[in-house]
């Protein structure tokens, strides 16, 4: 949709704003005066009742609780508090999620998990669009397990791949570069078909698609806590494993707060009998707290209504930015929203000097190697209203560095 | 040492605060009124400039700051900055430190880089006195990497088991249930003499002994943040590769975060020269920030001070435990001060019951099962009189339960 006639883009977005069932979750967020903050896909932004929390549980909790407080403040029961947060989000059981370490290393956990249900079968199959340290640790694993790594540079050419030697296939549900996003329970079952087992990576995913793994038959996910969950710059990550799944796979890093009792203090390992079994050491309380806290905006948020704003929100930024067309900004995210992440990513030749001038002007953003500018949509942080400023400053930004050629 | 004649357990821990050349960073740890905290071996307590910290990260760095703290806040460097803090506790360079994860993790990535020099040796030992996590990690490690495990009663009996098949020797400098401190020149030296390569967990170590591990010639070591470093619940542990062997070990859980060129997301993995390599996922800044800051109290203080401080300390609980011979508690940390952590530990036949007992008089230690009470001091939080408090606490806690058995 171009601008013009009787309604501009900024009264578009201040209708929508005005009937944005979701409107008033912004408030919730602490928000920089004179800043549109476009990188929620990458960082999301602090709550209010985060920093509450933070300071309680620093004050309060290690301050004067001290050890006490693994039991009185609750400490103990944190991993498992915050996966039931963050399982219906994905659409499972509170006992099939659980929160704890990096992406990185419960995607490891995740493929060594799966490769103890290869039947014979070698080989592992990764596209290269994954988010790079997805590769790395499917490489990492492999080297150990003693399997083939297979890589695809895109989705359809692995799924074509798939055959009789498959026995895992690493695949990330939205693409961090494009925001493209595959058919879960399509490729899912496709990958069945052929007897294979799929782990999804779900970074960019979580939080803004509704999901429903346990009824897609999902055997694995793995996700990022500080991108569209808002837990705080490095927050802990969570791990699905189907409940089926469950009773037959073992962790391969089987620390103290993956066992039966951990407090028991046996020099045995025995494997906690329900998904706590993924846990591996100690885990970061501070941390975990403020993704516990940041999650607590779910609880009455409608998934099919953040679904649509996401849509609309990302699809108002791109037409914006579609309405110059002398700009050298190449749209590279899906036109149909209903594939897309929540993220909009564009190329230009001068792509880290359009980004620098954004930010300068108080559009944050961020820039992918090469030549990607990328704009993320925390949809309970935004307004339509800030979609069109940024968009607007984007063009700007992009003007005045192809004038400067 | 018995209490009587003209000198008081009292009397004596005055005239030892009196002359203590560290008794002035008592101040600057938060303390709650009317309770002695006496399980800084299992949670640090928290220091003001922590504190202080934690409130800019997340208010400025994460609030305001949001993606750009990356850069500007010098989230980047952290991993970094944290290790050259630690570097010095451990009498090694910057460059052979790193922190990330949690132990039971990171003592996972040692031993699989120690098995990359296994020269055909197959057997990775262990003794059944370490923290239960690096049993069960060394377990899981020796299944994936086809090792065989083999499990020893004590440090004596593992020593005396060196064989030409010894690939690998995972040890704990100090029993986390006795205190008892093993010589790690020597053994290091030992395990040596017969081909192996030993990793060290110094999880009660550091902090409260000065250490020369590069000096030492010891290969790998890894230990926590949250006991003697203060650095908080669940705080992110260190890890130690020495710098012959550094080049020619690979991480196993090789994330973005190692790679030699992270942002560039190239879809193959390149090591990090240094290391960084074995850094693997995105770190948890909070918990992260945390332990930076509350390393910075080492800055000046003479280690050597610190253990003086810790072997006379642990000495004047235990003397004026032993002052009361009608009580049922036996100490099992070993007399000698020089060859004891910084905790003592004393069985009692209700020693749950004592515990309690003590907590509700607000002297707070743990209990370690099934009869172990377990008393940590953290040399730079306590005074000498704290500890004859606590003793004598403890004592009429011993008495109150014996009394009603």
């Amino acid at each position: 949709m171009r601008e013009g006639g009787i309604t501009t883009f900024e009264e578009r977005a201040a209708a929508l704003d005005a009937a944005d069932p979701l409107g008033a979750y912004v408030d919730r967020f602490v928000r920089k005066p004179g800043c549109v903050y476009l990188d929620g896909n990458s960082l999301g932004p602090l709550q209010h009742a985060v920093q509450a929390r933070l300071k309680t549980v620093i004050a309060d909790e290690w301050g004067t609780g001290l050890i006490t407080s693994w039991k009185e403040g609750c400490w103990l029961d944190l991993p498992s508090q915050t996966a039931s947060r963050i399982a219906p989000l994905l659409g499972v059981s509170d006992a099939s999620v659980t929160v704890c370490d990096s992406t990185s290393v419960n995607l490891f956990k995740l493929i060594a998990a799966a490769w103890q249900h290869r039947e014979g079968r070698a080989d592992i199959l990764v596209e290269s669009t994954n988010f790079p340290t997805d590769l790395y640790i499917a490489s990492g694993a492999a080297a150990l397990l003693g399997a083939s790594l297979r890589q695809f540079d895109t989705a359809d050419e692995l799924l074509s791949s798939l055959d009789a030697s498959t026995a895992i296939v690493v695949l990330t549900h939205v693409d961090f570069r494009t925001g493209a996003a595959l058919d879960i329970p399509s490729v899912t079952e496709e990958v069945h078909a052929r007897g294979g087992r799929v782990i999804w990576d779900l970074s960019h995913t979580t939080g803004v698609f509704p999901l429903a793994l346990e009824e897609w038959n999902v055997d694995f996910a793995v996700g990022c806590g500080y991108k569209f969950l808002n837990g705080g710059p490095g927050a802990p990550s969570y791990l699905y494993c189907s409940p089926q799944l469950l009773p037959t796979v073992e962790n391969a890093l089987p620390g103290w707060w993956g066992h039966a009792a951990p407090f028991a203090m046996s020099p045995h390992y025995e494997s906690h009998p329900d998904i706590l079994r993924f846990q591996t050491g100690t885990p970061s309380i501070l941390s975990l707290a403020a993704l516990h806290e940041a999650l607590a905006i779910w609880n009455d948020i409608d998934l099919d209504a953040v679904r649509q704003k996401v849509e609309t929100i990302s699809s108002l930024f791109i037409d914006v930015v579609a309405s110059e067309a002398t700009t050298l900004l190449q749209c590279i995210s899906p036109a149909d929203p209903s594939t897309r992440g929540s993220h909009a990513a564009f190329r230009h030749p001068r792509a880290a000097q359009v980004m620098a001038t954004c930010i300068a002007t108080g559009v944050i953003g961020d820039v992918r190697p090469p030549d990607i500018v990328r704009f993320g949509f925390a949809p309970l942080a935004l307004t339509y209203s800030d979609a069109v400023h940024a968009a607007k400053t984007l063009l700007a930004a992009a003007a005045s560095c192809t004038a400067g050629a």
